[in-house]
């Protein structure tokens, strides 16, 4: 719940390190299970009979319903890169709060401040970061 | 369940029979809350700045991943009369298999099988009936 | 999904028949964890602070957000008996619609069904049988 | 998980400012369906055949069972608001620990701090602030 | 709600023959990240640092209280195999229904149930045919 | 979201304060059910068919598919008291992953960086603290 420009800033970039750190660690640890998965959730949302940009939606969607705002972050941080435009990401917040109710509404409100933020930061140019497990050896 | 073809369009009409009888039910209480949220679920997956193709792939992998079955039944028909492909509807399914996990998998299950009725039944024919709400006054 | 009136009733038998044999079986084995369980949950619907119609809706609506459509039936039928009214009833299915969204729906189908069976049959005569757990040593 | 009075009441502050500026912003937004779930949020509270606090009671057992502590917080100042007691809320919170289980209790520690904090600092006098979507158009 | 031996024996029956013949179908497909998932569940019971017989107690209590009924009686049958007792078994329920609370119930019979037909038709001669996507390619 | 090795050690010693005076403050009130609740809470997890250490696993996993980081802590430090090692704990988690899906991977991120300072703060010594509901009367 950040409230200044720089508070928010420095939250997104919080979780951008604080997530490529443990996924490191995770990895590191060599358990196949969890390292396949990990690689396997990245190739999840590759182009294939649907565009990335759907596949982003998708998965923003399910976040949205499920209530993780981590997860929210990082589909947010992604539809960026695909050129989601704010009314396309509203739509879709439009869905999850119809689908999942009232208890959506925190989240959000967390969602609406971090949009703005990483589409104020131009996030295009410093990235998500990979995406969940290609970092995976 | 079922498992003859004849079995599973049972099922399907069945579902359409008793969803509308309970629709009509439910609206003629006059409950003013619960009839405005029927009319709001009916606009939500309308052509927006998303088209409804899109919003109907997004219902579908909410209703995955928060695994209700005649969620499912419902956005797999709407999906099948906006022209959603089975390679299209399977993606749809791993992003909801990745996101939701093996707890999916029974659902997936009888999503699959449910597809294969409403793709071989030629459901663009019959419709899915009036979506949730359209009913509404 | 029953759909005569005769089948919705021996749905509501059936399922009361199937709960007490169960309850019984689970109680017999002497677990004690799971005894004291049952009995706890049983006291937990008394009146105190609360009067026993309030907590029966308290009941209700957290299973409606929860989706259990046993638990439903169960606290339907109490409310029946603690005198709980149709638009009562309506209002509390209201709340569970808004904060749970349209996931709630298939669940809220089910619930009116039931309610017409439980309000028709007079279930005051019948009871529900004893609580959970209150057939708990 | 604050630990001062001070530090409870400015966790309590940020919470009504943080909701206040977002829910402006979200509503500015002007899309139709959230704009008109907000309202329609709103008026799911108000008293009918049911009072407006047994309605509340109900948005917090909710909340509870589905572990949202933004959700459990504003239905606590609502509470607050309409009369409800100590012991009434702690039965409250009971049967959303029997109906959720052992999973609630960290929300259950969150919620009797926050509850300590509105009691103790005479909520009537401030308020909640506008309801969900009172504020919408 | 099976009532007679006879008609437990079927559900259980039924339930592995719609679960034999839709892996096939799903696997047949095609698609990579499912096939993939498919193949990943199999291996995350096999005996590592835990043994086989722990990892299904694992899959057991996450599945109660996710709730997930076909789920159970997977890893029940899974049980059996393993050698699990039915005092594990209860034990294993009751940390399920006090960490998942009463909303786990309505499973918990059904789990009871399930129990007493695969013990009793000595499911060890059976098997529970092949994990979770072992039938991958 | 901590960061370094001092930041991570006080954020589990805030939760341990947090989580004491909150139970005490909880039990103090009275309310019978929720004190019994607790009590059980308590009992749930002594050794009995199954030894204390595998018990322990099923609470860490169930709390992981629940998602509850709170939850995800405490069983934490009580597998290390337990004498459960790294490798057992990755195994744990790779169940929940696959059963929870990649929602759970934000929670899995938190409980391998708890875990590390667990497991380095030699918890042995300074233990849990009661666990829920050993305070209770």
């Amino acid at each position: 719940m950040t409230h200044s420009h720089d508070e928010e800033s420095r939250a997104l970039a919080e979780f951008r390190a604080f997530r490529e750190r443990m996924n490191a660690e995770i990895l590191r640890e060599g358990n196949l299970v969890v390292n396949r998965f990990f690689a396997l959730d990245g190739r999840t949302y590759e182009a294939g009979a649907l565009d990335a940009k759907t596949k982003e939606l998708l998965g923003l969607v399910a976040s949205m319903v499920l209530r993780c705002d981590d997860c929210i972050t990082y589909h947010l941080v992604r539809c960026r890169e695909e050129g989601v435009t704010r009314p396309e990401v509203f739509e879709t917040f439009s869905v999850a709060l119809i689908v999942g109710g009232s208890i959506v509404i925190p989240h959000l409100r967390r969602a609406v401040e971090r949009w703005g933020e990483i589409d104020g930061a131009g996030s295009r140019d410093q990235g998500a970061g990979p995406p969940e497990g290609r970092a995976a050896p």
